[in-house]
């Protein structure tokens, strides 16, 4: 097993070929990734099946499917690698420009972070993801995948890596780390001067940890405690059919809503029709229905409503539960939120302008909604192409993590002879 | 005298009140503050005199200039603060826009951090850059200063807010810490949830305990150990004249150059000319001459020379000793400053665009130089008014940051009941 220490320095010594690669070329490695990893499909597959064996025993059957790979999902990893080529390059961008009257010219311009570091869990995808948008941001990256998806992740770098040495380049511009045991990526958080960026994926627990214990730069991602505020000017079907798709459209992401806030003037009105949307019509169609975890009035007004304990404001359910609590005002909400969310995505639900003004003034999260699904908040659907993961730290990168986000900037200042 | 964590909720309350406000208000709420540090100058000065008697058995003739006030430092204060008027205010600003043909319209629109903390040390100037800093950028700030400057700090603070009162403000917007032992600044580094953003201004020690303890987000700032290269192409009179002022302009300051690589071909004719200029010249004129630590090849070219040890390239001298080493090519001189850098400024004089190309490409530093001299990497050279420090990490922020690195920003959503 080559030590996670060898692996950071090869790492790092491939920077210095990786950040100064044309646009053209490293579209040519993305191509040349795709399809290497459509070619190794079989082997790929193979290793995904040991992997699955393997799990079955630890993992519940949610994360066993989200372990498994089969030919769409390798198709689709290939799709997601190809999706990069098309968006513009963030190294070497102009980000400001400007000369001084003396004639010194001042430019901002994007530069790669050098090394990224990820350390991630069980879901295959997230190897090819990373690698390809570390790679179009000239990025080296060093992927630590869950050991319950070593094997999948080791074929899926290897196929990638021949890609790379296809169109001629160094395959250390991939890195996947072997050891899957808690030492390594205890070596990632403290690899000062090796690690330019560690992005935790996964739990809250490894996602504290990180923050915790890393020495390297890190961003928070992924908890999302989401609101959706009812507002007593919202239209009700409107806010029906949000809080549905937020719920329900897929209950397991951290851009699901988790919490809804309702103002009182039209909590009668509402909270009947979306015990009826949410929970009898559900069940009448055969879906899943959800559970209302409610404070008192919502209870009061909620056929199928069970009270909600204290610890229901502040879960991130990934379930087909739904918190419920009445308030008095837009204020109450804002309030509620700050002490509450995990500066995800929130959204409003009115017809108020002053009342959509203060909510999206005052709630100081990565993405506020204005009488839209929390469900939005997402690299593809931003036109980010895929992502590296959602920020929930401000520091940096806010909201979902594309190409740009990985990189960084230097000031390039050229003139003829100018001292101060 | 009131507890950190006190004034640490003091500060998280008064950011909702803060980030909504709006430019004209913050504008006349500067304006104010201004007045009433040049209306506070008796008090102030008293205060300092008093910090300065207190310090001078305890620091040097540099501290305690650093430390001392006058009427013109005071009226430079104020200035600083005013200068800040004119500025565009970050806060709500669109940094991109775009509507998706679902006619969603995803806006990124700059938002202030929160709280915002500064732990520096004896410079007063510092506590009135930062809070005007942090006011024009929406941000409540906690300024914990050395204890040495207290007095001065204390006397600046009240001023201030005496400012942010007398246009109907929150006082609680600027909060100095009165602690001033360890406890405090490690309170500061430890105080998740309540501070946003940590900038440590300061002495190398400082700057490592906190990236080392803090729980919460640091920017790295301010140590400077920048090169100068002078390629074989270079026009020689402009290498000495760029040389001689990053060099001694203002030795004591961390955008000062402190290490020269000179390519192999003009070293002969470029390093007696250094030697001459920087050492002979200046003593002839009664100037502070520099001490030159030279590699061997440098050392039999340099009258004046002496050897250097190994350390030499790794020193932040901020003094008049200038690092000297020959190098085989751009490459070497590249490798170099790898290896011994900061990261904050470098620079090249050439005139061969291929070997500016490849400096420029390759040097990973937050200002990387063509023809100029480093002393330009400065929050008031760039634009961008008076500076918070001066960041040498990639992560949020690179070089001088202004106002616009003290905010992050938010995604703003608004749809008509869109669902995903």
């Amino acid at each position: 097993m080559r030590q996670t220490q060898d692996i950071l320095k090869a790492a790092k010594e491939a920077t210095a070929s990786l950040s100064l690669l044309t646009t053209e070329k490293k579209n040519q490695a993305l191509a040349a990734m795709a399809d290497a990893l459509c070619a190794s499909r079989e082997r790929i597959l193979a290793a995904n099946r040991q992997d699955v064996e393997a799990a079955r025993a630890s993992l519940g059957e949610v994360m066993i499917d989200r372990l498994t790979l089969t030919d769409a999902r390798i198709e689709g990893m290939a799709e997601g690698i190809r999706a990069l080529i098309d968006l513009p390059d963030p190294v070497g961008r102009v980000i400001d420009s400007h000369r001084r009257e003396d004639g010194l010219l001042i430019e901002k311009i994007g530069v790669p972070m050098g090394v990224v570091a990820i350390i991630y869990e069980s879901r295959p995808n997230v190897t090819s993801d990373a690698a390809a948008l570390a790679l179009k941001s000239g990025n080296v990256c060093v992927l630590r995948g869950g050991k319950e998806a070593y094997r999948s992740a080791s074929a899926i770098v290897t196929a990638m890596k021949e890609g790379l040495v296809r169109v001629g380049l160094n395959e250390n511009l991939i890195q996947l780390v072997e050891d899957t045991t808690r030492e390594s990526a205890t070596a990632l958080m403290e690899a000062v001067g090796y690690v330019d960026l560690l992005i935790p994926r996964g739990g809250a627990g490894l996602i504290r940890t990180c923050v915790e214990r890393a020495r390297v730069p890190v961003i928070q991602t992924g908890t999302g405690i989401c609101h959706v505020y009812v507002d007593a000017s919202a239209d009700l079907d409107m806010a029906l059919s949000i809080i549905e798709n937020a719920k329900t459209s897929r209950p397991s992401v951290c851009n699901a809503c988790e919490v809804c806030l309702v103002h009182r003037d039209i909590a009668d009105a509402f909270l009947p029709r979306l015990d009826e949307r949410l929970a009898s019509a559900r069940a009448a169609e055969g879906k899943i229905p959800v559970v209302f975890r409610c404070d008192e009035t919502a209870l009061s007004l909620m056929p199928h409503g069970t009270p909600a304990g204290a610890e229901d404001f502040d879960t991130e359910f990934l379930d087909y539960i739904l918190a419920l609590r009445v308030v008095d005002s837009v204020d109450e909400a804002v309030s509620h939120i700050a002490a509450h969310s995990t500066g995800h995505s929130e959204a409003i639900i009115s017809r108020d302008e002053q009342a959509i003004a203060r909510f999206v003034g005052a709630v100081d999260s990565a993405a506020v909604y204005v009488n839209a699904s929390t469900r939005f908040t997402d690299g593809g659907e931003f036109g980010l192409g895929c992502e590296m993961g959602i920020s929930t730290q401000k520091l940096h990168a806010r909201g979902p993590m594309g190409l740009c986000e990985l990189t960084t900037y230097k000031y390039v200042i050229r003139g003829e002879g100018h001292i101060r």
